[in-house]
């Protein structure tokens, strides 16, 4: 039985993904070879790698608008560095969501000033401050959308003409924004894109060329553009996988149909965590993350038994992470409803036994 | 059929290894989940991480010599940038051989004052230099011990008491060394090791800590140490591929028995470059490298028949790189005696009908 996949990441992704992934590895397109032991720079592959890339513009319906798309390799742990390297003159603004956000703003202070303009730290991120102001005299503006650890999303963003940066590795491609309202936006594959071992940058080129510093080549962006991402040698696999599960969205209706289901699939969740007084959500409830649902028990002696009744369900990967605890529930794109209906049950099945 | 496939890299893996690999992209471990779905902080992919790790310094004879193993992302040109980062204070010197000590001098040169102790440049990298003498206060050596791109390789090391980096990435696991002689060896996983996306390092710990800079975490060997490669999500695929073709060669009898069957191969190939009066080889013969050989017709006008030739026979890759011409025949550890013998007869064919 497969089993109902709620891992924060490297998560769930499309049965038929994995297939044919399973196939690319054994016969690629065919042609008696693997995926994974031809050139990079054969036309099969720099066919995979132009699709993958054609696929992300027309997806957050950024095309001929002045955008690269690139798949490096590093996670977004990488961009943290990447994007001070490349952007960060003197003084840069940074908003505080998470821990991810807390190692974006880490490295950057090896590049320049930083200005936290808003920080849930005091309250373990269990919310998304609001009401604050980014300097204008700032070469840019950065935020997390969606904080994977804490289960909170930024449901809007700040008014800012400069430039805007923003880490959307765990909610990518889930739901509508206008993309085009940010300069470079970065995502770890690993969640709604595909498999851990490529990261996709989508960068708008007017941003770049403008700070004084020598950029190592793997560092500057202007290299990886230069050369179509293959500048080196590329994450084969972890492109090909993402090509193809943006395909696979596409076909489905893009962001706006993965939009009306996530949206259906955060609202069944959160609704019974709110209903079932054996559970209580941790974040504030207007910042809830769509993605990531963090919930605990009301009775923690009932701990083991729902674990138990869980594990029997096929429930995977639902433990809070280690700094928050309790449950976390991830619900990407590739997660069906029913799977949530699954745990939905489950939670009222506790309910019921006590 | 099966084609016999001497590309550079990413280059051709054992059969028994794609087919674990195609197996795991759909359930992995019996598990019922995708190897590509699971959190890399799972007990079946930390086990994974480790085994790799332990089958590497088993596999170079490093077990308790102070090394430790790292699976990074960003490939050996990210190493370029690294090794600089965290080992050059003042000074260091590099053997320039190939296209990518080149690449590796141009990054170290942002780091500080670079001796280049020998370069094969003028010659357009056909030979290994000699005789050079390595400065006695450069903080360290840099060298590559295979040169894809020309086809030559490092059959003897300089006698040097301070640090010595070596890039391996296209000969690591193909032949007895002393590995214990250098303290930091790198290695792109995409030739003898597994595909594309994760970036093997092997590093005398002793050897850090000693620049004065501030590193930036990603770039920081003693970041990924102290969270033993798991710093940041780690490509999970390309680590556990590794991992498998490590196996591979350890059930095979290890680096001795490879170097004996990469010997033969080699041995069979350049005897036919030096039989037959229509091929010859482009390097140096006392510099020739067992894993790519380069040669060229000695009558271009042949080329298009032996191109046709060789498609019939199954034969893929062996176009020489852009800045060589002519072919290249890479021969890694996965590569068939069999095939190299289909090679061969091709090339023997063209001799008998010309």
């Amino acid at each position: 039985m497969k089993k109902h996949n709620f891992s924060a990441g490297p998560c769930i992704l499309p049965e038929e993904v994995l297939q044919k992934a399973s196939d690319a590895v054994l016969n690629f397109n065919n042609d008696n070879l693997s995926l994974i032991e031809i050139s990079h720079r054969s036309a099969s592959f720099v066919s995979v790698m132009e699709k993958a890339k054609n696929l992300v513009l027309e997806l957050l319906d950024l095309e001929d608008k002045g955008y690269k798309v690139l798949f490096l390799q590093g996670g977004a742990s990488t961009q943290f560095l990447m994007t001070a390297y490349n952007l960060l003159n003197s003084k840069a603004a940074y908003l505080n969501t998470g821990t991810w956000a807390d190692k974006a703003i880490k490295e950057a202070k090896l590049f320049g000033e930083l200005v936290e303009v808003g920080s849930s730290k005091d309250k373990n991120y269990n919310y998304i401050p609001k009401g604050y102001e980014i300097p204008k005299d700032v070469d840019y503006f950065h935020c997390t959308s969606n904080n994977t650890i804490f289960g909170t999303q930024m449901k809007s963003f700040p008014e800012f003409d400069g430039v805007t940066v923003c880490d959307m590795s765990s909610d990518i491609f889930s739901r509508q924004l206008d993309f085009s309202k940010f300069d470079l936006i970065y995502a770890g594959a690993q969640k709604n894109m595909g498999p851990a071992g490529t990261t996709l940058v989508v960068i708008k080129e007017d941003i770049l060329g403008k700070v004084d510093r020598v950029i190592p080549s793997m560092l500057n962006y202007q290299s990886h553009i230069s050369k179509d991402s293959m500048f080196n040698t590329p994450s084969v696999f972890a492109v090909y996988v993402s090509m193809l599960t943006l395909q696979w969205l596409k076909d489905l209706g893009g962001i706006p149909f993965i939009e009306k289901v996530n949206e259906k699939k955060a609202a069944l969740l959160y609704n019974e965590i709110d209903r079932n007084p054996l559970f209580e959500g941790i974040v504030a409830k207007e910042d809830r993350s769509n993605m990531n649902a963090t919930f605990t028990l009301t009775n923690e002696s009932l701990k083991e038994t729902f674990d138990i009744m869980c594990t029997k369900a096929g429930i995977n990967g639902i433990n809070g992470h280690r700094s928050v605890g309790g449950y976390r529930a991830s619900m990407y794109n590739a997660l069906p409803l029913y799977s949530v209906q699954v745990l939905v049950d489950t939670m009222q099945e506790l309910e019921k036994n006590n």
